[in-house]
Order: structure tokens, then sequence, then C-alpha cells
């Protein structure tokens, strides 16, 4: 079982945090990678990331790909996320928990932005 | 004359402005569609948006397509960014400036985000 979990900033404003939410839903539709996608908030929002990790463990992940929705590597991307996933890590060593890239550093980003006015 | 204005929120953090930097320079290279490639910043970064599009005019750009490197739909996208350009649409009646669906938004975010893992 691999979960993919798509980590977010977290929002005051509720419509950003729904707008991750929709495009959670709109990722599980066309999804066929995952048994399973959700996300989680690294704050102002729930689930929080250890609680989003906890989840897919409790629902029988065996591997969780966590997936950085930023559009730069600062400090929540190279350190904060990684601090989280370390802390759930020691908790099961059994578990595969493994971060990929930010959005921003898509490979697929460059051609995705160019077409965008097409 | 079309050119395409990337632009960002703008970070304190010089690195995370050099990032969209990096990126627009990889647009470049990756670009057939558009005369030009730059961007700007709403704040806290060089150029602004207002110098961003007047660059594009000076350099003999007709259309300038604004793309907003940000992932909600927030107040920037939706009120800050079209106000910029509305001002400067206003000194420049006969230049088409045109902003685009924010990044968070464009269609292909959803597949890219499912191959980010692969």
């Amino acid at each position: 079982m691999k979960h993919l979990l798509v980590v977010a900033h977290g929002s005051r404003r509720a419509a950003s945090n729904d707008e991750v939410r929709e495009l959670v839903y709109q990722m599980r539709r066309h999804n066929q990678a995952y048994d399973r996608v959700d996300c989680a908030f690294l704050e102002l929002a729930e689930p929080s990331i250890p609680d989003g990790i906890q989840n897919c463990i409790d629902s029988g992940a065996e591997e969780v790909i966590v997936l950085p929705y930023f559009l730069a590597a600062g400090t929540h991307v190279v350190n904060d996320i990684p601090d989280l996933i370390r802390g759930k890590q020691e908790e099961h060593p059994e578990m595969v928990i493994r971060q990929v890239g930010h959005v921003g550093a898509l490979p697929g980003m460059i051609d995705l932005m160019l077409k965008a006015a097409d």
C-alpha cells in the first residue's frame, strides 16, 4: 500500500485550504499510481503533517510519499517538513516515509507554465 | 511581440527570489511561444510588477501575458495583481496586458504532481 500525502503550508483563509483539498480531490480522480491520495498542512489547517502521516499508517500504508505543495525551497521544505517526517519515521521504523521534490522544482513545471497562456 | 511575465510574491530570502529567476531562465531556454520571458515581484524583490510590465513595453512588446507564480487564488492573485495590471493598462491603452490563471490552478498541475514520485 503506497499513499501520496500532499503537504501544504495552510492558511488563515479557509478558501485557500479548500483549494488544496479540491486539488487533492481531483488528483484522486486521476490517480492510478497510489492506493490513496490525501493532504495535510504545516500549520493553520487540519490535519497536521504528523496526523496526516498517521492516518496513512492507520489505513494500511507501507509507504508514504510526502509531496510539498510549495513553490520555493524555503525553510519549511528544507527543515520543517523533514523534521516532522523524521519524528514519524522514528515512531514507525518499519515504514517507508519519503519526501520528494517540492512543486516549484518539478521538472514538468517549465512546460506547464509555458503552456499556461495557450 | 508577445512577452511572458512570471510574477512571484518575492521573499526576504534571496535564495527564493533566485529560485524564481532560475526557473524563468530555464523557461527561456525551452520557450518557443514568446519573444521574451521575464519575471517580476509583488514585493521584497526587483523588478516590481509595474516595472516588469514597463520593461516589456520598452523592449517592444505589444502583448504581455502575466502569469502569477502563486499556488492559491488569494488576495494577491484576485486583487493586487489585477490592480497593478489595470494601472499599467490605463497608462498604455494600446497594449494588450492579460493575466492568466495562477500556477496552482493550471490544468496540468494534477498530472505533474501525480508523476512527482515516479
